[in-house]
């Protein structure tokens, strides 16, 4: 049988609409979690749910599910991503895994498919950590990493709650709701990176994730008027900061080539120009494939940040944030991605996820597997994020056909 | 004739009345430019100046002045700084030497001294220039140095306006009531600085204010997401920037002792922990005492930068926000605070100042000097900012005899 096709004009019609819904200059969208963008894009995302045919239930994270009724109760095969975005993302990233499965449920539909296991589509609350850290709270909620209280408390920077926001934009539901049981996870997602669109490939068929850790850098120095206080007398957190990131700048340099160090934060107090910084707060993103290579690079780092700080005199406190060691798929799922790229025609090949997804955590509750679509200059989380239409249109063609095979293994 | 003292419980008060206008705990006060603390506290220092008596008039940059009559219509003798505070502000700066005037006034109407020239004590606006930069916009305004529509349009970072804040305040008045012409200026004020701290002096005979530039510094890379961009392809903001603040403390380390140099505030674009930060916008402050030595520096710091730009693919801008070159107060100022110290019998050294303040413009303006009291740990611009009340009573008596003399002086 040939492979069945979505309607893609279809599928470009709920692209365009979401990109309306916390829209910012230069083709960006600012869709923070729990915001009331997220709040009218999940009202829209309910309705068309409803308007496929689906049972809609939310849990107590906020995560919203939409279920097609297969011909068996065996466990259903769960599908989606997350319709949050970063201060300045792109209209992509998580969006596109959401509307893929939305879209594929409308093609079931358009053909009167009947699977043999139901089919759940979802969309997890925060994934990008982006206002509450930290990310994937939905989706850690749901596989039990992180417990309801520590999910409901957690806090954004003006420390609204959680809790509240969720209950404020009336997504806040009950417990009984969660996902209880998974035949197997599929999430369509963009790649975040330029393997596939380097090397001219279509569909990445993820084999995991890597592992990373979330490490803050508090460096506490002494205040001052930036004018009459000698160099020498000085004990200044910036220069302390900046010191610290340049040596682990070129220590990253000097490790093996999978090894990425991002200083994306950092506060400084006061924060005036003529005022000797007393404080400043850095974090520190570290990622590799090998868990023991990224935790022996951090300890190593630790130990040398706080040399440093005691030359300069200033106090150094670190905190892990969040931390999680490399994760591997399930390999019936890779091989699904791959037999459906190729029953479709399209190019493919594995590779690890450097970039952490709803995935990560779901692979501890079920049987996961990810489709990994080309972006342009490995672009993701700015304003400029693209992934091309044809390349959205296979994507979606290959989650379709493995939905389906997903859902019809009887075993 | 003896010297006469000022009435110290009565000056205490004043101080303690100020320090709760906005107070932050540890000590500290917040009272930004034109902020409701500022409005408060210029309200109570117009009720204080019209119990003793003053004429008071407000002119169209915001700056307060009370005068008290003297025997002639000769240039009247001008007398005070300012009662704003930075974000993480201390007690004395500034304060300080508003009260001092205030309290030199209050003295001479105990004693009913009639001086031959009148005497106008004033608070400076905007001499922090933590809410609205630059610096100094009262005294320089009044100068000439800052035209008023450059003064009136200046924005804070929530792009609110100088000239509306103002009149949301209650102090935008007339531009007839700015200070006309002046005998002399003189502005007691804390060293925040370690010199005369560490050599056990009582009062600083300022000599003038070193010069001083305020760069920005925008670098521009490329944004992106933590995990899959490889580090040899990135562009990253944060890495450019954090090198080229480790480049200037170096060179700056091997300049004369002299040169300081401060990056107080740094700000990252987007500012997410899995972000590679897009944009970073930091300030170099540098100061040294030769005008030619700072110059130079920061001529060659920008070719380097500019340089480590190119070699890191990154956009490089720079922009002088502020250069005010160094100045030399008037000879017969410096030596009346020296002479009036002596007469109490304090010691005393002349010194120059590392930070500006209102008497660099005042020096423009009129013959101009300064009194320095030492700071404790030489700290300022931060809550734990100090000056010991022995300190406060002997800088508040070299003032009245200063003012004394310098109101009868008939030359």
């Amino acid at each position: 049988m040939k492979p069945l096709t979505i309607n893609f004009a279809r599928m470009k019609e709920t692209i365009e609409y979401s990109a309306k819904v916390g829209e910012i200059p230069n083709n960006g969208l600012c869709r923070l979690a729990l915001s009331k963008e997220d709040k009218a894009m999940r009202e829209q995302f309910q309705e068309w749910m409803i308007e496929a045919g689906l049972e809609v239930r939310v849990d107590d994270f906020g995560n919203m599910y939409g279920r097609r009724k297969g011909q068996t109760n065996l466990d259903p095969l769960v599908v989606g991503s997350h319709l949050d975005t970063q201060p300045n993302g792109g209209r992509f990233d998580g969006v596109l895994g959401v509307l893929s499965a939305l879209e594929a449920i409308r093609t079931l539909n358009d053909y009167e498919i009947e699977t043999y296991r139901s089919i759940e589509i979802v969309n997890f609350a925060n994934e990008e950590g982006a206002r509450f850290e930290p990310p994937l709270l939905g989706s850690g909620g749901l596989a039990g990493v992180f417990s309801k209280e520590y999910v409901y408390n957690r806090q954004d920077r003006d420390r609204k709650v959680f809790k509240n926001e969720l209950a404020e934009i009336g997504f806040k539901s009950d417990e009984k709701n969660r996902l209880q049981r998974a035949h197997a996870f599929l999430e369509l997602h963009i790649e975040q990176g330029p393997i596939l669109e380097n090397e001219r490939i279509t569909i990445g068929a993820v084999e995991g994730i890597k592992g990373m850790s979330w490490l803050e850098v508090k460096v506490t120095g002494e205040g001052g008027h930036a004018g009459p206080t000698p160099m020498p007398l000085r004990k200044d957190a910036m220069m302390a900061a900046t010191s610290m990131i340049a040596h682990i700048e070129r220590k990253c340099a000097d490790a093996d080539g999978d090894l990425t160090v991002t200083v994306g934060r950092l506060d400084v107090k006061p924060g005036a120009v003529n005022c000797i910084p007393e404080k400043v707060v850095f974090s520190v993103d570290v990622r590799h494939l090998d868990d023991e290579i990224r935790e022996k690079f951090i300890a190593e780092e630790k130990a040398v940040l706080h040399e440093m700080a005691a030359d300069r005199k200033v106090d150094l406190e670190t905190e892990m944030l969040w931390e999680v060691d490399t994760s591997t798929f399930h390999e019936d799922i890779i091989f699904q991605v791959s037999k459906s790229a190729e029953r479709l025609g399209y190019s493919n090949r594995r590779l690890y996820s450097g970039a952490g997804h709803d995935a990560k955590y779901m692979n501890d509750f079920t049987a996961t597997g990810m489709i990994f679509l080309s972006s342009v200059d490995g672009k993701s989380h700015v304003e400029s994020e693209l992934t091309l239409d044809d390349d959205i249109y296979k994507g979606a063609n290959v989650l379709l056909d493995a939905m389906i095979h997903l859902a019809d293994n009887k075993e």
